[in-house]
C-alpha cells in the first residue's frame, strides 16, 4: 500500500543528503515533482540542459542540481548541489513513499461475499480479487481471475478480460482492455550505486483515455514521478509493452509486440507497425507512420513517414533495399 | 454468446445501406462469407483486383463491390454498388451477429460440481471455468485457471496447461498447449468511418491440428470472417502473436517471438527464425525457411532460404554483412 | 511428476539401440549428462568437433558418438558408435526419466487448510496452488493466483507476483519475480525423426540467483540436461525469453522483449537493449553493450559495444547509418 508522508522539513532532506548549505529558514518540503510539473511545495531534480527552460521558471521550492546549472536556478527555489542528483532524488523518494519499489499484494481486498453488495452494477466473473479503495463506474463487464489493486479508478462502459492486473490506473469510459493485461506495475528503472542497483520508485499511474482498446498480453509500466498514458480511441494490438512515463496520443494504432521505451512521448494519429521499437525520452510529431519492424532512434517530425533499422524516411528505405 | 440471425430479406439490407437499386425479385440471405468460400445465399464482398478470379466465379447470391467490378460479376449474383464495400460488410455483419466485437465472458458455466460429471475422461486442475456447449474428448489433460468458453471443441489426448483462455476453437487429438496462451480472442481489425474505429466482426474460429504444440504466452487470434489456423505436427515456441486470419501449414517450426500478420498464409515444412515479423496478406512458400529476426515484406516462393530486413535471399544477405 | 530410474545396465542400454558391440564386462549407468559435467556413471554424448576436448577428458562411463570421433574417447569410457547420436540419446533419457516431454499439473498439492500450517513464514494471495515437495524460505511474498510445482526451492525474502507459474527451479534469496511470469517450463528442444517430431526431454532446472528481478510476463525455459541460469542482480525487464540452458552472468540488465536462444552463454555486467535478438550457442563475454533492436549471430568479446543487424561494432553501425 503507498503510504505518503504528508511533510518533511528541509533540513531533514539536507541533513540525509549530508549537502552543506546554511538554511536562512527552515521549511517544508510536501512531495517530490519533475521539474516540469512541480509546485511550490515540492522538490525536484535538473540533471540535463534540455531541461533548462523549464528550470529557469520552476515553481518548487527546492531542487536537486549540478554545480553547473545554479545560475538557472529562481530565486523562489532553493538549489541543492549534489554530484549525483538521481542517486539523492531516489532517496528523498524513499522519504515520502513507502514499499513501492517492489509491488506486493495488499492483504485488504473485498471478500466474495462482499463483492456483489459493493459493485451493484458491474458483472464480473469468478475469482476477481478487488482491493479497498478502488472504483467502478456503470455498466463495467469484468472478466475471470481478474486482479484490481487499491486505488484504482474505472470509468463507465469499461470491459476487462480474464486473467488481467491492474494497478495505480485511472480506466476511462468505454475502455476495453482484453486478456492477460498487466498494467500498472512498477516500472523498468534504477540506478547503480556503490555497486547496488538502487530502485526508482514509481508512484505514477497509468491513465487509459476514453475509448481507447488494449490487446492481450500486453504490459503498460505506471510512471515514475509523471503518469503513463494511453490517448482516446488509440488502438494497442497484443504483446505491447509501454514502459514507464510513455505518453501516446489520441487515435493511434499500434500493431502487436511494439515496444516504446521509457519516457517517450507520442503525437496524435500515428500508427506504428508490429514488432517496432523505440527508444526512450524521443518525441513522435502527429500523424507520423512507421513502419513495421523500424527501430526509432530520433525524434520525429509530424506528418513524416518513417521505416527501417534506424528507421529513415520511408522512400529512403525503398531506394536503399528495393531500387535495382 | 454468438448469436446468429437465421436469415434476412435482402430487401431489408438495401435499406440498411441505402442502396439504390430495383430488384427483380427479393430473397434471403443467410449468411456472410469470404469471396473464396461463399456459397449460395450468402452476400460477399469485393474489394481488389486480387480477387477478380474468384468474383467472376462466385457462387454467392450477393456481393458488395465498387463500381469498376460491376461487369465481373456473374449473373447468379447480384451486385450491390457502393462506395465503401468494407463499412458496408461491416454494417451487415452486425445485423447477423451480435456482440462478437468486444469478448466478453459468459454466464453460462459449469459448476464445480457439475464439471466432475460433464467430463468423465479428463483432467483437470483447480479453478477450471468450463463455459456450456464446450465438448471435450478422452484422455485430456487442463491445468490450473484454465477458461474454456463456449463452443470450443477439444479432440482426444490434448494436452492444455494452465492460465490458458480458449476461446471460438477446434484443438485436433495430439495438441499440447502450454501455459498462458490466450487463442480464439477477436483479432485487431477495424476500419476508420466519419471519425470513428469501427470493429470488425470477428466470427471465424482458431483450429489447431493434430499434434501442433503452442508455446506459453503465444497469442492465436481467431478469425474475422475465415478461420486462423495451425498446421498438424507444427511447433511454436513462447511468446508468439498470430493474427486472424493466418493459415500456418504443416511440419512448421516457429521460434520464439515471432509475429505474424493477419490473412498470410503459410506452406508447409517451413521454419521461422525467432523474433521474425511477416507482415500480412502475404504467401509464403512450401519448406521455405526464414532466419532469425527477419522482416518479411514480400511473397516468397518454395525452398527458397531468406534473411534480413527487409528478408532477402540468405546469400545475399551474408554477401552484403560480410563480405570483406 | 520426474520420475528416475536409479540404474541401467549398459547391455540393456546396447540392446535398445541396437549397437553391435561385445562387452568386457556389463555395468550399470546411473544417469545421463552433458559431456563437460558427465561423472563415473553418467553416459553422454559428443556431436561436434567444439567438444573434442571435453570428449578427451571426460569422466563418464559410456559416450555416443559419430565414427570419427572414436580416437578421442578416453580408455575409461566406452565409446558407442551410433548414426544418430542425439536421437539415440533422447532414446536413453526417456529410459531414465518419465513424462518430461510434456509439462502436466501434479494432483499431489497441498489444500488450502494445510498451507498456511506448511508455510508459517511467508505470506501469499488467493488460489494459491503449491505442490508437495516445495521448500519456502521465510519472509517470502507471493500473490495471487501462484502455481508452484513440485521440487521447487525458494529461499528467504523472494517475492512472486500474481499469476506466475514456476517449475523445475531455484530461487535465491532476495530475488523479485513480477506477475505473468513463466518459469521452468521445458524448453523447445525436438528432432525430425523418421517424419516424426520427436521431444527432447527437459531434465535440467531454471536457477534465478541471489537479488535478481524477472519483469512481467517472461518466459525462462528449464535447461534439457544442464540448467538455464540468470546470475546475481542481474535485471530482466518485461517480455523477455530466455531459452533453454542459457546461461546470464551477474549484474546484467536486459531491456523489454529481449530474446536469448538455446544454450547461449552471456557473461557479467552485459547491458542488452529492447527487442535484441540473441541465437543459440553464443558467448557474450563479459562488460558487453549491445544496442536495442540487434541480432547478435557472433560471439562477442569482452568489453566490446555493438549494434545492428547482424550486430556489428557499434563505430561501424553510426558509420554506416548515420554518416553523411
Amino acid at each position: 500500500m503507498i503510504v505518503k508522508i504528508k511533510k518533511i522539513k528541509i533540513s531533514k532532506i539536507i541533513k540525509l543528503l549530508n549537502i552543506k548549505i546554511s538554511l536562512d529558514k527552515n521549511f517544508f518540503i510536501k512531495n517530490i515533482s519533475n521539474i516540469d510539473q512541480a509546485v511550490n511545495g515540492d522538490i525536484t531534480l535538473c540533471t540535463s540542459s534540455k531541461y533548462l527552460e523549464f528550470l529557469k521558471k520552476t515553481k518548487a521550492s527546492a531542487c536537486l542540481i549540478d554545480k553547473k546549472f545554479f545560475k538557472y536556478v529562481p530565486k523562489s527555489c532553493l538549489p541543492l548541489i549534489t554530484t549525483n542528483p538521481q542517486i539523492d532524488f531516489i532517496k528523498i523518494s524513499n522519504l515520502f513513499y513507502s514499499e513501492k519499489t517492489i509491488d506486493n499484494i495488499s492483504k485488504y481486498f473485498f471478500k466474495k461475499s462482499e463483492l456483489k453488495k459493493n459493485f451493484k452494477n458491474i458483472s464480473f466473473g469468478e475469482n476477481f480479487i478487488c482491493e479497498k479503495n478502488v472504483k467502478i463506474g456503470k455498466n463495467v463487464n469484468i472478466g475471470h481471475n481478474v486482479i484490481i489493486k487499491e486505488n484504482c479508478i474505472i470509468k463507465d462502459n469499461v470491459n476487462i478480460g480474464s486473467n488481467v492486473i491492474l494497478s495505480n490506473s485511472i480506466i476511462h469510459k468505454n475502455v476495453n482492455i482484453c486478456d492477460g493485461c498487466i498494467i500498472g506495475k512498477k516500472g523498468f528503472g534504477f540506478k547503480f550505486f556503490k555497486g547496488k542497483l538502487l530502485r526508482i520508485p514509481h508512484i505514477g499511474k497509468v491513465i487509459i483515455k476514453e475509448g481507447a482498446e488494449i490487446g492481450s498480453n500486453c504490459n503498460i509500466d505506471r510512471g515514475s514521478i509523471s503518469d503513463t498514458i494511453v490517448g482516446k480511441y488509440t488502438f494497442l494490438d497484443n504483446q505491447i509493452q509501454i514502459a514507464h512515463n510513455v505518453k501516446i496520443g489520441d487515435y493511434c494504432i499500434l500493431a502487436s509486440q511494439v515496444g516504446i521505451s521509457g519516457s517517450t512521448i507520442v503525437g496524435n494519429f500515428v500508427t506504428i507497425g508490429g514488432q517496432t521499437g523505440i527508444s526512450g525520452h524521443l518525441k513522435i510529431g502527429n500523424n507520423v507512420k512507421i513502419g513495421g519492424k523500424s527501430g526509432v532512434v530520433k525524434n520525429i517530425d509530424d506528418n513524416k513517414t518513417v521505416m527501417g533499422y534506424p528507421a529513415t524516411d520511408f522512400r529512403m528505405f525503398i531506394k536503399k533495399n528495393f531500387a535495382k
